[in-house]
């Protein structure tokens, strides 16, 4: 069995900490490993670590990437890259496609698809169900994971359980329903044959072929061609969901039935699902001093919060955004999200903390022609070879040992050492040591925008587009 | 008639906002000017700037004076110094002291004295109150300004007017009454003859000077000798308020009835008393994006601050320190702000920005070994000559020109070049220019505290104490 992990999402429901550079399923939320780190440990349970794959796009392929080092570093290479974004259904073509030719797998390999931004507990168990779900996957049935519901949920798609399935424990599908209101959803959680639809579901290749042969002929012919082929056309594939484009329509779909901790994470009002309330209701991350508050939601980062007398909020702090909102109406952040998009207001988009395949840097401050950077280089990387026209710099390293290569010549420049970058000055920067580098960037000029920049050369073939 | 503006308090009723370092006074709440250059304008109205004095200590003498250049150049020497706080009767000893010896004053001159901390409203009808109460001074009483109530406040004091007094329009004072609880301050406001003490009063110097001779025979033996030597045996005065030294006895204390809008800003709760709520009830200062929100308080800063539906909240932020209580318990800050005093918290003491005589400066980050600060220099002013021993300092020019003086050598560093200060360097840095001179500086060094100076010679009298 292979397990693939879809992370190509840019869901931002939970802003100001989602935002489109950093999706859902690469920030920490409840300890120190992302959402995508803790899927694939959580699947390294099912299958060894080399049968584990994440499937995502150009964009967020070195946030993966460092996601999987994370982990092992044996894994920074298991990624599947989607040239576009195409939805569910192409996605899946396009994992078929890499299992049989590029790890040569027979068409009876089980593929079990998981999100990368859920929350699942305890690991025993769902190891257990993804075993079950293997067998009956073999047996020929395409198996989705029912979750028990616990309360009447509106946030979720509901499955309805039907008569038993080929393989063992699972049911067929009887129906898909849509998020319900509060009163169907009631409905459905007394009626005991509806589950949540998790988004997780296994199946083997040749099933899943046949399938999309009958339900998704575009996209199975497609597939004919090679990978690289398919790769290189993938932008003219429709874009559509697995569920609508397969799964409503096939008569292969199962339901296991599942009985977990399970949490999607979907808002922050679902947030204590992940990290358990204190006596008084509340939970508090970061440095929070609370004088008679309840049931109140407070994440912070670095900044002091002092909370006095609230009930039932939600606060979110970030560097630059803060989110305040009353227990209940957290689905509204898409609302402001949407606000903020319109305005092309930067919170929405990116941190003040930018991830590039080398390391990151944070802006510390900006001004009318200046911009003060902090920049950490990992150890062995570069940074491209590259010029700006309208700003100089200014760099101080505060730790590690870089290499500098400013005109054609190339320097050591140490610990508490400077050197001056000019104007239109090609230049290089490394780290040719064993721990981060770490410096200060000032930067002066008429203009200090990010697109200032002439790339010569880029290890990571960013090269000006 | 002089005008004496108090302005030695540390309150931190509005942390986090004002705190130690930034009290009440010198805090900017509705617009471009801090309370005390409001207070100084408002009294501009009724006396001549030069006949207008601000009594304050040490410690915020600076903060005093540049709040009096940002009103007038000519008035930045207009300032009594408090060699040490000692409560309000000596204060208002050596106010008189003051004008008696080095002002010249006659002893029937009129001192009006004034907290530096209030919102007054409108300054016409202030200044015709005041120049009612130096008529009625002038003819012997201590006149009290007491605020008609509009509310059944329980946070303030009350003055209960008896029958008429010597002057114009003022009454005798039959008691003074201490903060009341509800059902008292109710009755207050019923009764119609019951003002709020609003810290102001107007006497001439002789009637005073009786009234300590009466009242607090030491503090008045004190002021038999100079005003330098007054000053220097300051530390030995009782630590006694005017109010309980003197107001409370005296025979000659009247009220004048005031029917004006004010307030003493004594908590966030009394915000919408200085900054007009919208339609729906909010106050919102800063970037703020507030849906479904109602009767919510909301001073930003720099960070973005989206509100989901909120109702009756107090939110406070700044760079470093987040506030966010229930409304109508704002007054529950001091709690916070003793808890944040025991666990030694700088956030109550000081801002991330620090004020200095020269000028100020702002940390944006510091790490193990490593500090950066942003300084801004005003025009002529000098940083003293110093040394550290612990760290070497890398200096980038952002804006302006600096005079440098490193060992013994002078040279002029311009925008966009940098210098370098090795450790146990003795230096000196001025702005010779007639712009403000920014810089960037990174700290590099195994020990970064403020404390690592050795000033050698310094222009606002700081030689090291």
């Amino acid at each position: 069995m292979k397990a693939v992990i879809l992370a190509g999402g840019s869901g931002t429901r939970l802003w100001p900490v989602s935002r489109y550079g950093l999706p859902k399923q690469f920030i920490k939320l409840n300890g120190g490993k992302s959402l995508l780190a803790q899927t694939v440990e959580r699947l390294a349970a099912v299958v060894p670590l080399r049968d584990i794959f994440v499937i995502t796009n150009e964009d967020y392929r070195f946030h993966v990437q460092e996601d999987l080092r994370s982990v092992s570093l044996a894994m920074e290479n298991n990624v599947i890259l989607e040239p576009v974004g195409r939805n569910t259904a192409p996605a899946i073509a396009l994992v078929m496609k890499y299992c049989l030719e590029k790890l040569k797998c027979p068409k009876d390999e089980v593929i079990f698809i998981c999100p990368s931004d859920h929350i699942i507990e305890p690991v025993e168990k769902f190891a257990g169900y993804a075993r079950q779900a293997e067998a009956a996957a073999k047996a020929g049935s395409i198996v989705t994971f029912g979750i028990k519901p616990s309360r009447p949920e509106t946030g979720y798609g509901y499955i309805k359980k039907g008569g038993k399935a080929r393989g063992g424990g699972v049911f067929k599908v009887e129906k898909f329903a849509e998020k319900p209101d509060l009163k169907t959803a009631g409905k459905y959680l007394k009626a005991g044959d509806y589950y949540w639809n998790s988004g997780m579901f296994s199946f083997s290749i040749a099933t899943m072929l046949s399938e999309f042969k009958a339900y998704a002929p575009e996209i199975s012919r497609k597939m004919g061609a090679t990978l690289a082929k398919m790769t290189a056309d993938f932008k003219n594939m429709p874009s559509i969901s697995i569920d609508y484009a397969v799964m409503e329509k096939s008569k292969k779909a199962a339901v296991l039935p599942i009985d977990i901790l399970w949490s999607d994470v979907g808002s922050w009002d679902s947030l204590p699902e992940v990290i358990k309330p204190d006596a008084e209701g509340n939970v508090k991350v970061g440095d929070v001093l609370a004088l008679d508050t309840e049931r109140t939601i407070v994440m912070g980062e670095k900044r002091l919060i002092a909370a006095i007398g609230l009930k039932d909020l939600i606060i979110v702090d970030t560097v630059d955004a803060l989110l305040i909102a009353r227990r209940g109406e957290a689905q509204r952040v898409k609302e402001v999200v949407d606000m903020l998009k319109e305005r092309k207001r930067k919170e929405v988009v990116e941190h003040l903390t930018t991830y590039r395949p080398w390391g990151h840097f944070v802006v510390l401050e900006e001004g009318p022609r200046y911009k003060i950077k902090r920049i950490v280089l990992k150890p062995g990387q570069k940074v491209s070879h590259q010029l700006h026209y309208h700003r100089s710099e200014h760099w101080i390293i505060v730790k590690g040992t870089a290499r500098v290569t400013l005109g054609g010549k190339t320097k050591l420049v140490h610990e508490n050492e400077s050197t001056y970058v000019p104007k239109s000055t090609e230049h290089r920067l490394e780290n040719p040591g064993r721990v981060p580098l770490e410096m200060i960037e000032v930067q002066n000029g008429e203009y200090v925008g990010e697109d200032d920049i002439v790339r010569l050369n880029d290890i990571y073939g960013r090269k000006n587009k």
